[in-house]
């Protein structure tokens, strides 16, 4: 018997063609074994498992605490899976609690970065403009069936001119950068590696961003969760930001401390925020930041759009190719310790 | 005595600068009226009036049908000045009622258009990713303290790749062409006079429109009211669009049946509507328009912003100076028949 590929049966059904393609013309052989959350293998079939996918059907949740039924059945499979030696994610980062057990015992982990970044880009651009323009005022008149124009003082500041800090210069950081930057809004890219880049028109280290936050307009999270970034924004910094500025957070609810940022809003500071991700998820039903007047929240799901599957394993169909033909470096690969 | 420039009391105080240098410097002489809500002319005053303009501390309104109270003591002046030759308005058309006795009785006159062009733009952009995204959904969620996900089927189609039709291409258009441009959106123009244009992928007379409609995603209005524009998008047309397609009206109420597109919404057809401006403002209260779970109103006022009164001073002020030094054509001035 060949090693196999494990994966599940929708995937084989969505992408016959270019699979087979791609296994038929190897250097060697891999078999394909079908994930169904029926699936109950014999010891030799875990045995021979050597790569899988943990693709968008099986996960099917935006919730990083609960697991789908499919993945119930799907990570104990994969967790005692001897000689498995390349897991590829559907999501963009490596930090979910699926993932550990096979980062901890050395596999090679690769994500799908970029495939969902188009539509958490611009979402974040969409929740950054309706701050912008004050939309929440305009939703709770419209509610009331109000005509209520925000004239004079009540007047929302200009788009154009002011300036935007996005942390992280990642796929999504460079999708928000670019619509912002052809707004005429003033990027300031943040990341480990200090590099010029299009549509950023200034990149600074992390070490910079005390410095950065008391004169930006808006800040904007699109980094990964790491060591780093873990309560990289707590109360000091969002209290350093200038009272008008506005807050987008489209990386993870563990990188700014959330009952600080509730505490900053409640107390006038900050125009208002939106957020995708938060420490717990579901947000609690208790969070104050469901009902601030100039909060805008989303259930981790700005990443929804009906392309991702299919970027998602294109990527997957891209490193398949290389793992094959024994690349030593996958697309998106998690760089071990 | 000096023929005179019949501007506010507030324009004098807030632009004394720059006002009284382009006086002392010009051609001719021109002295400076100033208007207050509580102001008495004799009839000379009333005769000298030669230039005057309608800005925004004057107008300091978003409803077509309803005078400011300064308003209403300043059009009756400028209505009975004999000697009036150039009128400047605060708006971006010229289709207001108050303008029409100044239009008809030969004044030259200019609008601001373009000074509110960035603000209205970008609400628009707004506008169209709320409605790509979804956001009435969440933010109903949001209200409810309820975590509800867009998934699977109910994922929202993704947005770059698809083609918004963008009827004008002036000021607005621009602003919401670049941007959508930055998205990846294929963009296509339509006007009169068919050229090429900056982030515009194609540009279409008004006569191809008929043609475009069932294979766009997105029809954006951004046109001004004109014989040729009025009741432009009807039932047919809007039955023309897909099924999944878009609407944003930026441009008059008038230029589509409103009834019409109730109709169409509630029947399922078309993904949503943001819409700021309707056939009579405000809306009236009793429109089904204000509770359809897939639309968005704002009350003519996408335009708000802190920096519209700057930007639409500085245009009077260039056309002063032009105006003064006896130029044939000043900016934004509106052809006579």
């Amino acid at each position: 018997m060949n090693p196999t590929l494990f994966v599940s049966r929708q995937l084989v059904v969505d992408f016959k063609e270019k699979l087979s393609g791609i296994l038929a013309h190897a250097p060697r052989k891999l078999d394909v074994l079908e994930f169904t959350p029926d699936l109950k293998l014999t010891p030799e079939q875990q045995a021979n498992i050597e790569v899988t996918f943990y693709s968008r059907d099986i996960w099917q949740g935006t919730i990083k605490t609960r697991l789908s039924e499919a993945a119930q059945v799907y990570w104990p499979i994969v967790d005692s899976a001897p000689n498995l030696k390349w897991l590829q994610v559907v999501s963009a980062g490596s930090d979910q609690k699926p993932y550990q057990p096979s980062i901890k015992r050395g596999l090679r982990v690769t994500t799908s970065a970029g495939a969902n970044a188009g539509p958490v880009g611009l979402t974040a651009v969409a929740g950054l403009l309706m701050l912008s323009r004050n939309f929440p005022h305009w939703l709770r008149a419209q509610q009331k069936r109000e005509w209520a124009p925000q004239l004079g003082a009540a007047s929302p500041l200009d788009l154009p001119g002011q300036s935007a800090v996005i942390v992280g210069m990642g796929h999504i950081g460079k999708v928000i950068a670019r619509a912002l930057h052809a707004m005429d809004v003033r990027t300031i890219g943040v990341r480990r590696n200090v590099a010029p880049a299009e549509n950023f028109d200034e990149v600074v280290a992390l070490s910079a961003l005390d410095s950065l936050l008391p004169t930006c307009d808006w800040l904007i999270l699109a980094c990964p969760l790491s060591a780093e970034t873990r309560g990289l924004i707590d109360e000091r910094r969002f209290r350093l930001l200038p009272k008008h500025a506005g807050f987008v957070n489209m990386s993870r609810g563990e990188v700014i401390d959330e009952a600080a940022l509730a505490r900053v809003l409640a107390s006038g500071h900050l125009r208002g925020a939106y957020l995708d991700v938060f420490t717990q998820e579901p947000l609690v039903p208790e969070s104050p930041l469901w009902a601030m007047p100039n909060v805008i929240i989303t259930p981790h799901n700005s990443s929804t759009g009906t392309g991702n599957y299919q970027r998602g394993v294109e990527i997957f169909l891209r490193n398949l190719e290389a793992y094959l033909r024994g690349d030593e470096k996958l697309e998106n690969e998690v760089e071990r310790d």
